[in-house]
């Protein structure tokens, strides 16, 4: 649904616009084109707020030299099937590719690859990562920490990012299974846009800074935290939390990022405290891959898939609803319409966009 | 707390008696000592609808002949960090552990190891596999999926397992971190107590046979389904749905168990509708190890583990409450106070011990 604020734009001409906003600040062709990809794939999939929405703030991160555009990402530990990379404080979404390729990589020798990545930056959208496995014939796995933003249950502040958890499975005939998915109880994104349009917010989102639960955006925005999955207690408020722990250990303490609390973060004008130290380098980033044929027929295993596909569709539909659908099914829709009609950019980011046009010279209309 | 109607026993007299009940069904010593480990680490830790509150189950399969009391366990495929293995239907206590030991071994060799295990039966707590890769200083990871009992999000039938995660990091001077969480909002056996006591049960955690959500036990029970964690969509109901099905993907399709609606039920007496039919060989498990110094320095990982774990718990408490526990906590203090003072069961389960124990002559009281 495009609203009357939107202007519609082709994908390829958003990809190219990030390609050379990338190339302005030194990046290798290579890496700017993959830093654009990773953008333009959340922009077709409907991830507004992963594309290239958020240009702008990897161009003040890279204009004011806080994020490395020539990096040698580099292994610096490994075994036959897991690695440990540093990024070298370059983009995640260069540092995120290239350590996917290495557990990929790693897969096809050893039957599955896993790799923890410190010392890089917010790497867009997990589903990415997966894709690029999938592609390869492998299950992909891609998580990240990030930014504190969500509290632990029966705590008062800030400790924990969105962290999310990206899987995928691929189907025969029937589109692959794919899972991406943040572990708090909804994204930041969903309260911002209710307090800029006034409403409360859904009991169960958001706490205040004493850690009561608030339906009001601004208590929220101002000292208080999101929840995470599964909210309070009594609906399982401590499994979203562990959840949200299990990521930041994988992607952050093994790798020797930073973790919980002191996690960077992402953008500069972010109004959020700076961490008051620093546990390790950057944040950090985790991924598997594995081989199918490690466990079974790859072509059992995708008629499989299909069939799983098409009994959990067959679900009954719960009443006032059209019914069960399968993960990854709205951002396949979101991909067909996009590539058909264009990526709908709001009047803010069109904004945004031309003041970097305006810095740069490079051309956007 | 001990209530009025239970009598406390020594975990020793516990784990004794069910080893004698799998010992009777001519499971090798070495299998029944096993099976009876994971009872009895359920017992202590307060998981009490995992313990040996599940031996009459057990029991009742064992005497039916549903389950093979002497599996041949093998692995039927394999790469140098994956493998899957058939369980030959034998009790998942026993496949379960030596599909973990098949997990922990690769990963010694292989810096990782993956297994997926088909052919099995349900494994009593997921916890159990991931603190005896702690012991060998692995990172251990555990799911597996099981009998139907949670709609997918919009759907108003049982389709999916309550198919937990579990995952433990080890700490230096501080305990390890534990997580072990179903995927559904909330544990049946909390539904079941609900009705028991005439209580209603808190919006969110199930639904009737329209997919209406309920606050009534009965309507989930008798025709209703539990809810995935995050509940509705508006709190994140397709993120557990979405997690519960990579359980599913994991344990049951690259196995080749059987999965989702089609996953066998685990007691003779529970009032399910077998399933319509069969797309593999029993239910599924998925069992992970990592060597820690296949990515960092261990010592230097264990030492930010305890760091981690002293300032999750100095985050400031939220109003009401105690503050931030660690995952794994509640479960440490329980095998702290029982392993002292014994273990507390109802007095319906002690009937059930009884009942076995006149019908194999193995004393209990």
């Amino acid at each position: 649904m495009i609203r009357a604020e939107t202007k519609v734009f082709p994908v390829e001409a958003l990809r190219e616009f990030s390609t050379r906003v990338f190339l302005h600040f030194g990046c290798p062709k290579e890496d700017a084109e993959q830093a654009a990809d990773v953008l333009s794939c959340a922009d077709l999939r409907g991830i507004d707020s992963h594309g290239i929405a958020r240009l702008h703030s990897y161009f003040e991160l890279l204009s004011d030299g806080r994020i490395n555009s020539e990096p040698k990402v580099e292994i610096v530990r490994s075994t036959l099937s897991t690695a440990t990379v540093d990024g070298d404080n370059g983009l995640g979404l260069v540092v995120g590719a290239k350590a996917n390729v290495i557990a990929m990589d790693l897969a096809e020798e050893a039957g599955s690859g896993w790799v923890s990545v410190r010392n890089t930056n917010h790497f867009g959208i997990a589903g990415y990562y997966v894709l690029k496995a999938l592609e390869r014939g492998l299950i992909g796995w891609a998580m990240t920490n990030s930014t504190k933003l969500v509290a632990p249950l029966w705590g008062a502040e800030r400790m924990l990012g969105t962290n999310p958890i990206a899987i995928g499975f691929p189907g025969k005939k029937e589109p692959p299974i794919v899972i991406d998915m943040a572990t708090s109880a909804v994204a930041y994104g969903k309260v911002e846009m209710a307090r800029r349009k006034g409403n409360p917010i859904p009991s169960g989102w958001a706490i205040d800074k004493d850690g009561v639960i608030t339906t009001k955006p601004e208590d929220m925005i101002e000292a208080g935290a999101l929840l995470p999955l599964g909210s309070d207690r009594e609906h399982g408020g401590h499994k979203g939390y562990c959840l949200a722990v299990m990521v930041d250990m994988l992607s952050g303490v093994l790798s020797g990022a930073n973790w919980g609390p002191f996690a960077p973060p992402f953008a500069l004008r972010q109004e959020i405290e700076a961490p008051t130290r620093s546990v390790g380098k950057g944040i950090g980033h985790f991924f598997g891959a594995m081989r199918i044929d490690g466990f079974i027929d790859p072509d059992a295993f995708k008629g499989q898939v299909d069939e799983y596909i098409r009994v959990f569709r067959a679900t009954k539909p719960a009443s006032g609803t059209n019914g069960t659908i399968i993960p990854g099914d709205p951002e396949r829709q979101a991909e067909c319409e996009r590539r058909e009609n264009g990526v709908p950019l709001v009047s803010a980011v069109i904004e945004e966009l031309r003041d970097i046009s305006a810095k740069t010279s490079i051309p956007f209309d």
